[in-house]
């Protein structure tokens, strides 16, 4: 399994609207993507105001969920003025 | 629930045993603190060599966890020369 983490990084001036985040953007990225949900943090402490994390059966998958990204990413603007950070990681057993 | 995620940046010249850190260090950590597991991810792409997740029932188990972990700590050197980065949140419903 893979996950995709996006990482919102504490800026100082930014904004985050974490209600839409969670009410309208996150949705929007499971049903685009085709999953069965995603887990969302809200930063308490540490270089992160918030992130989400998502599970992909494969690389190929993952793949195929970002060519369909673009409504998702045009989405981003509607909640934060942060610049996002992925990261793709493989799932240990 | 809280999420306690530890990030280490991929770093130039670094060493991280991912082999160690899924048999030797996790396993330590989830019995040192009592948990019911961990998730482990082994970076594809991104700022990230590794990282796990740790999920508690509140600020105050965490805290809790936190006060007994100096030989978890003390374990990090045996697989990374990597300062870890650490991440508090809060997972949204």
């Amino acid at each position: 399994m893979i996950r995709l983490s996006v990482y919102y990084p504490t800026t100082e001036g930014a904004t985050f609207d974490h209600d839409y985040y969670r009410d309208k953007h996150v949705p929007l990225a499971v049903k685009t993507f085709g999953l069965d949900g995603a887990e969302i943090d809200k930063g308490v402490d540490g270089p992160y105001v918030a992130a989400v994390h998502m599970k992909f059966e494969s690389l190929d998958a993952l793949a195929a969920a970002m060519s369909s990204a673009a409504d998702v990413m045009a989405d981003v603007a509607n909640y934060t003025t942060i610049t996002p950070i992925l990261q793709t990681s493989e799932i240990v057993d």
